[in-house]
């Protein structure tokens, strides 16, 4: 069950993405190396953690499943298979593998299983995730600190869109004072009033959309200096990164754990704004007080 | 140490506020009864917790100041006065106590002391916060879903105003193309472009501002329909809540923890828009389709 900094430190980059189990929706942040894993689902009420190593993982496979024959390499590879494809929310696609056949959740009072079935080599394959509530400093370090950065940084978003739509209407204002008519059907803009009770879905905290889960993931990567400089080097990070298999690498080419260095902008507005601008590769371009 | 259903409701809507002790910025929620307290303290690695009531209290008081022959009624009053103004970072104004005169801070592997010293009839007055690392559930309560909830409402908050923008854009536009000037002196705007990595202020997590926090209380209002059905009704929420003493009221005086029942809007932009909307009171005149 020992954790090395590694495992710890990769994980933290990891997206968050909601997963359905029975009932329940979660959060979940998975990283699976070689012969270990380490999983957090996050509920309403708690974050729970499950991480294993080799040694662990052998035991538990053993005692859940008797009547199989196979290697624990050959076992955990068919476990990351059946369980990468559900807990990224990419069952049904990109031929990841098919899924498990069967998932149950099971709560206690301080303890939660996860219980998968899936058949290997014509024979049922079972695993079991035996969830802990994960230290505070997990709590804080994977979701408090980042959630409060993206809280700012969306902030100081707002504010600046708020300045812009004032030198708009002050220009728009100006144009109409002086008698300025629209002739493409261009419909009128107004002051649009917003209240935000309206943008508040209480019920959304665990629906993270996969604009935010960008956003989160970006600012992971700026609150992790070895992870930034790993980016700017473009050398592996730590010793225990490597040998991570291709799972890992393939999280990476999708892009969701795309860095700051590429000019990441919320929702992709690349067609409202003009173009976007690179500030390490370009210079700052953004001109703050004039906004 | 016990605590009930009452305190810890009531602490879930007071404000976070950023604190410095000694060297160490937090971000600090606390309540205040009578004879009785709760306080979180967020860095960056932990949130820590102290939560008393009238027996551990007096036994405290009563080992750290040997000398002191006050009332544990009087020894409390006074802790609440010295200590108010420190915690909700009012230590200089509005003329409700003049705070310790001294702080310190100790850590601990798994806990964290704070010490104050300061005076009570002529006599040195000491006291002490034991804190531990709060339980998950706590930190997931008080922070992770309620901010979860703030991004998703920023998030979609930025969308609405994205596309506002795109709208005036296209006004603009057209005035230009049909030969509209500018005779104010009124600047032109342009597609202004911004990069989320100049608004990302990675030191700035426990910087939590004030239209952060406000909107931080309003969330937890709607999180907590306890409190809602309170604020409707203008009734007493629960029986833990009579009694709590002037600290308490006055606070919800102030309007730190306002409810979204008054048309909240991030940094009162009651300037910017015509008029604030009260969606429960008028129905809902936003028309969201059409942004």
């Amino acid at each position: 069950m020992a954790s090395s900094v590694g495992p710890s430190s990769l994980l933290r980059s990891r997206p968050w993405i909601p997963v359905d189990i029975g009932d329940s929706r979660f959060l979940c942040k998975s990283w699976f190396g070689r012969m270990q894993y380490h999983v957090f689902l996050l509920d309403g009420e708690c974050l729970w953690e499950d991480q294993m190593e080799a040694e662990g993982i052998q035991t538990r496979a053993q005692e859940l499943n008797r009547r199989l024959r196979a290697s624990t390499e050959s076992f955990f590879s068919h476990l990351v298979s059946v369980v990468i494809p559900f807990l990224t929310g990419s069952r049904h696609g990109h031929g990841t593998g098919s899924g498990p056949d069967h998932v149950t959740l099971h709560r206690a009072e301080n303890h939660m299983t996860l219980r998968l079935k899936s058949e290997l080599a014509g024979l049922p394959f079972y695993w079991e995730f035996h969830c802990c509530p994960a230290p505070v400093s997990a709590v804080c370090g994977q979701l408090v600190r980042p959630l409060l950065v993206m809280g700012g940084a969306l902030q100081r978003q707002v504010d600046i869109l708020f300045k812009l739509l004032q030198r708009k209407d002050a220009e728009i204002q100006d144009y109409r004072e002086n008698g300025a008519q629209l002739t493409r059907g261009t419909p009128t803009t107004e002051h649009r009033i917003w209240v935000l009770p309206l943008l508040l879905d209480q019920d959304s905290s665990l629906n993270f959309s996969s604009d935010l889960s960008d956003l989160f993931s970006c600012i992971v990567s700026q609150l992790n200096p070895t992870k930034r400089k790993r980016q700017n080097s473009g050398q592996e990070e730590e010793e225990g990164e490597k040998g991570d298999g291709p799972l890992v690498e393939e999280e990476e080419k999708t892009g969701q754990m795309k860095g700051l260095d590429e000019g990441w902008n919320i929702s992709d507005k690349k067609n409202l704004w003009d173009s976007v601008l690179n500030p390490i590769q370009e210079g700052n371009h953004v001109r703050k007080s004039e906004l």
